[in-house]
Parts: structure tokens; C-alpha cells; sequence
């Protein structure tokens, strides 16, 4: 997108009359009308929310539970929330360090108009979910990438060089593990080493955890909560969006130092005013009995990742790293030019819906997102019609 | 408040560490505890969602509606929402200019992330709700106030006054009519005028008409969309939390022109992403079933207004407008210095909620707000509880 040329054509502010369209819709849209296609382009798990969640918010409805909550979220979800923390990391997380919020992305935009205003900048790890560089932009701030690197069979930040990146107009560091779109789990160690070096510099860290339950040979990922003290300048997102398969219901929290709870009550107030009353009531039910659920979901993603990784992984044009949490392959495939190109005429021919790394900041050249948060045997013949495709 | 001492003592924007707690919840916080108190400080129906409405949820969530939405919303709502504003208004309103929101507040946060920045400006009449002031505080832009005059026996715009607050730097002008919490509906003509004045400076016209159909008198309130060409600069909030007492649900939408779709589709997946799935499909039945509804709703509230209005006229101390939309009674007491310290006192003594004047940005010296939105009896004896407060 050439923005050199973008002027304030609609009569809204220039940085929202830039805002590039997201790569991963531009090929989404061109889907439409298109028959038998495989889409494996959006990061969303493939089956229904778990009954007993919708049994709960069904109750809330039947119980008259439609009025205004308090803004930072009903009280017995909040407390939830901190026994759920608090059991999982083996760390005392209190209930007063817990604001609901109407989804992980509403977190994430509560946590930016904390700190970001024009003339400062967010340092962060990419490939990265295009939404935070998105959210930046919105508040007018500077977004600063730090490429992982990726070593041939997995991908590695080199922490030197992001603290590299920080300057004086640096507001925060912003990591996301298990990463989408590579997969990526920051390993403990540096997170400790991430979170001294913001102790030292004052720097907030800015931590999207919503994938800490999706990881492969661990029960949980590394969680910056495991290592900080209450106080310090720690900010967690979270979302019930993939543990509990409840992308539509639009439901999320984020942990934060306590002192932050009243600036935090006041911007939920002033973006949303809080998630859905039924919706809360029945996350609390989905914290109390839904770890079988997700127990089941995770074993059957780490057999669609490993299906995945090695029909990839075999083949001699495709660079791929065995992905330790999330849900998406991120793989580059030799003699792509255009990733955008590649998946429009990907979808229109071979009938498969992946997602340009570009739209992740990746460089162009052949990188592509596969959400593998499906049946094997979708996944058999998507990669099949790929495999084809990219024979031809 | 003293903004001049502030400081970035929490390691935020200073703009965010400046935002004052609401003056609602500063009262309210303190009847904590307190039994029998009369609850008269939220905008909020008395009434649970009515049954049908929430039995539509109960099916979407049987029917497995539990997945992501586009990012303006279920196509079938967007359609049914542009058949209901058609109908409403008599004027043909497309679907291509409709943006679901996950509330009526997100809706106004969306309007402004669209034009406010640091050094820009907004001109809004007061007193006026916080949360538009909250929201412009949000994006670090500057609220330009122009007092109602009270007229002894209504609410009354100087369109001049307002036209003369408007500077190079203002982006928009926000109405919000019926409006919260005066009651004060703006003429049909003064709205003309006021969009005509808008066209010629090529500012934008922010209309938050989330009352449009709780009015007294009149099918619905006068509306910017009546008189508006699709393409005018013309931004229309909406939300389903009033008229179908759906506050704990988080539905609203935007009325614009359609070529802002594609902005506001970005900026929805960058704040929330969206509504949930089955509150916007219940929101679709709200709309095909809900005018009866809304019909005997109304009568209530015109029942309690005129109740609550006839008690405070006959006052001698009292100053009050007959209330011509929204469900609030927005009063003076003759002789009260301190807004906030006597509710703070009332809640205490007299154990009625009501709400600081000063909350909306009126003087401190008397004005208080109270919901009419209940049963006689309870307003019966809240009136009672005050009047004798206020003889003692």
C-alpha cells in the first residue's frame, strides 16, 4: 500500500484513512461465492462452544440477568478469574488485579490507551497478530519490529536486540507467547531476563497470554505472572476466545498491577462499558469445569500439528518449524514472490483459504498461515490441494 | 478536582492519570452496605428483557451461533437494522451505511477514534452524559461545552452560541438528543439548521440518539436522518440498551455513510471485533417483534415522568423542566451549594440515589438527576424521602 499517497479523502484523521485493510480479509473477501473452499485462514477453533457454557448462559437469561454489571466485570467472575490465575501459575494473584473486558482485542485496546499517545512507541517481537501494530495506530503511536529469528526448525527472539529497539519514547514491550502467527513460546528464563531488564528501565511489558493454555507438552506456557511481583509494571491479556472455544461471545481479562483498577474501571466505562452480563456468568462456569474440555481440544490440536508439521516439514520447497503453542503453521514455501498473490490465486484455483505472512509483518516472500484447528482430514486435503498447487 | 496536581504518578499518560472518577459511581460506591436504599442514579429500565427476546438468544446458542461475526456485524442485522431506521424515519436508509457495534458506548468510542486526536476539538451542548467528554479524553482532544439554557419551564439550544464555539480545529459536533439528562429534544428545524450549518464547513455531525424512542408525545424524536443525504458527514449512534431493555446485553450500532464502512470494519476489529454472535442475532428479533414493547415501556415512563414532574413543579425550592424524551427528571434545589456532598448526604440519611448535576458538567450549585424509570410507588417514596430531607 503505497501511504505516500494517502491524503484525508474521507475527512477523518489521516492515521485512520491509512489504516491498510487486513491482509488476512483482502483474500477472505475474494472467497465469496466461491464453493468448496477449505478455510483455514481465521484463528478460531472448529467446534461449538462446550454445552455447559451455553447451559450457564442460557440459566443467566432464564434468571433475568440483563442488566448493567459493575465496569470492571461481575465480582464473582473476577474472583474466578484470580483462583484460575492463582491455581494455574502456583502465584497468589489477587481478585483486585483482575478487569473483565468484552474480549482479548477490547483488552488489548485498554491496555494501549494506557500508554500510548502520539510521539511514543511499543517495541515488539514479529511475525506479531496485525491487531496490535493496528491498535497503535489507532492512538496515533509509533510501532517498532523486532524480527524473531527463525533458525530452521524454530524460531528465536534475540532479546539484546529488542531492548535494542527501546528509546527514550518507548512506553512499552509488548510479547506475545505463545506467538501467533509462528507458534513461538518465549522460553522462562527470558522472561525473567525481559521482565528485570523493564524493572530496571520502567518500561511497562505488555504480555498477550491468550494462547497460554493451547501449548504441546506442557500444561500451561511460561506466563510472565509466574516470575512478577503484584506491582510490578506487568500487563496480562487474556481471552476465554480459544481455551473455551467462545470466539463469539466476546469475553476477556487482563491482569494488571492493582493500582491500576480505577484508571482501568473509568476506560472500560468509556469503550464498551464490560462484556455481556450472561456472557460473564457463564465464563465463571467454563473456569470451574473446563478443563476436560480443553485437556481434549489441545490433544487433538497437537495431533492436527503434528499431522501438519510433517506433511510440511517433508516437503523440499517448504521451511517450516514444529509449532510449540497456538494453532497455526507459519511455514515459507521456496519461489514466492507475492505471498498476497499466491494465497488470491491460491483460493480461486486450489480452493484453500491461507493467510499472506505479510499480514504479520513477515517479509513477502512466501511465507503463509494455515490455522490447523480442524478435522485431519480436512487438513489431508487442503494440504493435498496445496501440494498440488504449488507442483503445478 | 484539582488537575493541576496531577502527575504521572502511576507511570501512564498523564492524560489518562487526569481523567476524573464518574461522579455517578462516586456516589453510588458510598451506599455500599446501606439497606433500603431507592436506587435512582443509573439509566437503566426497571425491567428484565422481555422474554422473547431473550428466548432468540436461548435458540442462537441451541443453534451452535457461538463462532466470529463480520466485522460490522450479522448481515441479516445490518439488514433488519436498515429496513427499521427506513421505517422509523420514512426515508431509505441502505444497509451499506450500518455498523453493528458491541454497545452504543463502543459506538460512540468508534465515532471518535474516527476524528479525535490530540489538537483537535469537539463542541457539544451540556449538561451532557461524561462519557462523551470521557471518550474525547481518551483520545487526548479538547471538549468545547455550550451550556442548555434554562428557560424555567424547558431546555433550550442557542445554535449561534454553538455555531460561534466552532474553531479550525473542531471536528465534530456532537448532539445528543433526547438528550441525558435534561430531557431536551432538539426542534426539527433547529436540526435542519444545524446540518445545513455543518454541510457548509464541511464539519462533521455526531448525533447520539439512543433515546430517539423514548419520547412523550411522539412516535419517535426528531432525527438527523430525516433530513440527511447519504453522503452527508453525518455519524448516528445507536443502541438497543434503552428501548428494548437490553443494557446487560452490549448491542448498539452506527448509522454513517457508506463510504466510512470500510474504516469502521477496521476499527471494530481493532476495539472489540464485534457484538456476540447470538446478542445480534436476538437483536434482529428485537427488532422484527419489539414495538409493543417499547409502546407499553413508554407509557410507563410517561406515567412516572409525569408523576415525578407534577411532585417537584409544585415545590417552591424545586426548578425542573417537564422532561419531553429520555427517562430522567433533571432538578434544582434552591439552596443546595454542593451537588456531590448532598447526594453523598441523601443516600446516607434519606437513602435515595440520585445523581450530582455536576456529574454532566452543570453548575454544582443544585442540580441533581434522578431515573424515572421504575414503578410509582418506589418514586412515590423516594420523592417523599427527599422532600423531607430537603424541609429538615
Amino acid at each position: 500500500m503505497e501511504n505516500s499517497t494517502v491524503t484525508n479523502t474521507l475527512g477523518l484523521r489521516l492515521a485512520i484513512e491509512r489504516m491498510p485493510v487486513s491482509r488476512i480479509r483482502e483474500v477472505a473477501n475474494k472467497s465469496m461465492g466461491l464453493a468448496d473452499v477449505i478455510p483455514l485462514w481465521f484463528g478460531e477453533p472448529d467446534v461449538e462452544t462446550p454445552q455447559f457454557i451455553r447451559d450457564a448462559a442460557v440459566q443467566a437469561l432464564a434468571d433475568g440477568e440483563t442488566f448493567y454489571t459493575p465496569n470492571r466485570g461481575v465480582p464473582e467472575l473476577r474472583t474466578a478469574l484470580a483462583a484460575y490465575s492463582s491455581a494455574l501459575y502456583g502465584v497468589p494473584i489477587g481478585e483486585d488485579r483482575i478487569t473483565v473486558t468484552a474480549s482479548g482485542m477490547s483488552a488489548m485496546m485498554l491496555a494501549h490507551q494506557l500508554l500510548i499517545e502520539p510521539g511514543s512507541n511499543i517495541v515488539c517481537p514479529t511475525p506479531q497478530w496485525p491487531n496490535v501494530k493496528g491498535t497503535v495506530d489507532v492512538l496515533g503511536g509509533d510501532f517498532r519490529s523486532v524480527p524473531l529469528n527463525f533458525t530452521g526448525d524454530d524460531w528465536e527472539l534475540d532479546l539484546d536486540a529488542l531492548c535494542a529497539a527501546v528509546d527514550d519514547k518507548t512506553r512499552m514491550i509488548f510479547v506475545n507467547s505463545p506467538g501467533n502467527p509462528t507458534g513461538w513460546v518465549m522460553p522462562r528464563e527470558q522472561q525473567k531476563r525481559l521482565l528485570q531488564y523493564c524493572r530496571e528501565q520502567g518500561l511497562w511489558l505488555v504480555a498477550d497470554e491468550v494462547y497460554a493454555r493451547i501449548v504441546y507438552g506442557m500444561k500451561h506456557a511460561p506466563s510472565f505472572l509466574e516470575h512478577a511481583k503484584p506491582d510490578d509494571r506487568l500487563i496480562v491479556i487474556n481471552s476465554f476466545s480459544k481455551p473455551w472455544a467462545m470466539t463469539g461471545w466476546r469475553l476477556g481479562w487482563l491482569t494488571t498491577p492493582g493500582r491500576l483498577g480505577e484508571r482501568l474501571e473509568i476506560l472500560n466505562e468509556f469503550n464498551v462499558a464490560g462484556a455481556s452480563t450472561f456472557v460473564q456468568l457463564a465464563g465463571i462456569v467454563a473456569l470451574r469445569d473446563g478443563e476436560d474440555f480443553i485437556s481434549q481440544q489441545v490433544a487433538r490440536y497437537q495431533n492436527a500439528r503434528d499431522y501438519v508439521y510433517e506433511r510440511l516439514v517433508e516437503h523440499t520447497r517448504i521451511r517450516v518449524a514444529r509449532p510449540r503453542g497456538a494453532f497455526y503453521a507459519f511455514f515459507a514455501i521456496e519461489g514466492i514472490e507475492d505471498d498476497l498473490a499466491f494465497c488470491q490465486e491460491l483460493v480461486k484455483t486450489a480452493k484453500v483459504g491461507l493467510v499472506p505472512g505479510s499480514a504479520f509483518g513477515a517479509s513477502q516472500e512466501g511465507w503463509l498461515r494455515l490455522c490447523f484447528a480442524s478435522e485431519i482430514n480436512t487438513l489431508d486435503k487442503a494440504l493435498t490441494r496445496l501440494e498440488e498447487a504449488i507442483a503445478a
